[in-house]
């Protein structure tokens, strides 16, 4: 159920210190092959973290055999210092496989690296680099369980996921409680199958995916300088799915995680699907879903349990999407509150009192359909957000 | 010190049972002349509400003599009822003017209509019409406060503004605790001067007045259905000032009715000023500015009296301006805590003790500079927006 369940991966997690309190925080995922293949998705935020920075040269030449992860730092805003420790983060995970009784012959270019935390502070070292080898001495083949509790921050549970198919899989694992906005959020996630899969293969299914399942959740619009989704293949399976197989299966990895992850979002007391019906193009579904998802106004109605449609109205108005005001729909868990613009149903007909809440917004201008997942903003959020430095 | 200070204006306010509890809220101004001049600027939203509507279609031919405003109720997403309930108290307010022992032989096209409250409610037309008639008797030379509080939501103030030049005068009242946010807020504004000066130097006056004013306050990024700002000219002064005069009159008048606004919003603990400095371009500033003062993470921190400056630089990552990650610095409260990009001076140093907080964002890219007024998200903004329907 986790990211070394398919075949040819090995991971861990220790506890090196960065955390206070003793939780694990250093995790590894390694990758023993035969192949070595990568693909990866990265923030769109243009401050973008050391880590990220790194990962998305090593990433670029299609192979990596290794990520280190850690929490309780993100070594984001942290100048050439900070990209120096991401770089000796990556040199000690590989001098450190390379000593092993099995060693693996790797450089630092073939190891991944991705951190969380509080932005802004540069990692102590003294530290992490021996978590780091402490990690690589705890390696196991179901070490998948450890390493997601490693990168956990603010997340109440840990995430994996995997998805079996005939004779190969999918595994994952995520965090990411905080920032979860447009384009990710402070998210890690690595995936792992032991189908048989180049980078470009692995390429086209990872940006697939997230398209259809990380994109579309939206905590609170904010974006990290940190989020990596990373998709490793080891060919240790010896099956070849077809490109159509491969999407499909990492997809269906990749949505759970994101169910998993907007479920566990800071604070929230409702979980909000926000269906975009009718749009005149897949661009405007999202737009506008996205656009709902994010209006403070419309989400702190839905935590007072209150249908109150005018504000989603409004907060399409916004937007650039093709549509007419006197022809939107809207429904709230099934009641349609409004129809063409103008009060429908009796808006005290909507049942609010449970976690999960359904909006549907019907432009009726087009075949399109997206759905947003989003949660309410409620006092714990305000609570999580102000109280702690994260 | 209201929208009566300047000569030929009489207004009034009255309670016609909108809302619940007996306040006021129905309100006239009205421009006894000689000159009945107007500009308006409205909401950038797409689904205006009926008054809107109206009111831009009357403000087109440059006169208006009239605006009849009410609370209790948006008519917003009324459909083609609501217009006509616009249209009839656009009809009854001109008709009970004329019936007047001192007349003014006007029709509907001379009153521009203003709503404020729920969207998506008819309004009660049996209290508003009456509630008309009685506030056109009580039209009076000095009942420019009580239109004020007439026109109150969850305002907990009203908000009157006099400027006072060589014998002319800018007025205006102000509603607009709600909603505040992009190009105008649930913002309603009426202004008025005794100036000399025809539509198209009211027009180019109200224009750059609300740009440097109304559109850089954002309280929490929603926008409404129905904000409306209107610029009245009576002409009653004799005085035409130049364009240049005008202009900084009216300018004056909106930033202090923006900083009354901003400073009554829900829920806010700290008032906010984000000051971009150096950016290649003004809307580059503008739009730094936005995107940090819509930025859940930052409110919240700010409300628990956090300097996490981490938040600010992952907000500005996500804009389309002009800037560079490792040459960007941030003050917060006078202590530059990022310099180039990364950590700087101590952040324990920061005092957010007080409500004040004054936040700079240095992108070193050019010579623009832009400050946006916001507040943080707290619990009482939850509060608000999660227990009142509104």
């Amino acid at each position: 159920m986790t990211v070394t369940a398919p075949k040819g991966f090995r991971a861990s997690g220790v506890a090196a210190g960065l955390k206070a309190g003793g939780n694990l925080d250093v995790a590894l995922v390694v990758n023993d092959g035969p192949d070595a293949g990568v693909a990866g998705v990265f923030t769109a935020n243009r401050v973008k973290a050391a880590p990220v920075l790194w990962s998305q040269q090593v990433v670029k030449g299609g192979v990596v055999r290794v990520v280190v992860l850690n929490s309780g730092g993100a070594n984001a805003c942290t100048g050439s210092q900070g990209f120096r420790d991401t770089h000796a983060t990556a040199e000690h995970t590989a001098a450190a496989l390379r000593g092993r009784a099995k060693p693996l012959l790797i450089g630092a270019g073939d190891v991944a690296v991705c951190s969380t935390g509080l932005i802004g502070e540069l990692l102590p070292m003294d530290k992490l680099l021996p978590g780091v080898t402490a990690a690589v001495k705890a390696l196991d083949a179901s070490g998948g369980e450890r390493a997601a509790e490693a990168i956990m921050t603010t997340d109440t549970v840990a995430k994996n996921v995997h998805v079996v198919r005939d004779r190969w899989s999918v595994g994952g694992i995520a965090k990411g409680a905080g920032m979860l906005a447009p384009a990710l959020a402070t998210m890690l996630v690595v995936l792992t199958t032991d189908a048989v899969a180049g980078p470009e293969a692995l390429d086209v299914a990872l940006r697939e995916a997230t398209r259809l399942t990380f994109d579309r959740i939206d905590a609170d619009g904010c974006m990290s300088t940190n989020d990596t989704v990373l998709l490793m293949a080891s060919g240790a399976s010896d099956v070849q799915p077809t490109q159509e197989e491969l999407t499909a299966a990492v997809t269906e990895a990749c949505a759970d995680l994101a169910r998993q992850l907007i479920t566990d979002a800071e604070g929230a007391t409702k979980h909000i699907a926000i269906e975009v019906l009718g749009a005149a193009s897949e661009a405007d579904a999202v737009e506008v879903g996205r656009t709902v998802a994010r209006n403070n106004l419309v989400k702190t109605a839905l935590f007072g349990n209150d249908p109150n449609w005018g504000r989603i109205l409004a907060a399409v108005g916004t937007t650039t999407a093709a549509f007419a005001p006197d022809r939107i729909d809207v429904g709230i868990n099934g009641v349609w509150v409004c129809r063409g613009g103008a009060a429908a149903e009796d808006r005290s007909k909507v049942d609010l009192s449970g976690r999960d809440v359904t909006i549907q917004v019907h432009l009726h201008e087009g075949e399109m359909d997206a759905t947003i997942r989003t949660t309410d903003l409620s006092h714990a959020y305000v609570h999580e957000n102000s109280a702690y430095s994260t």
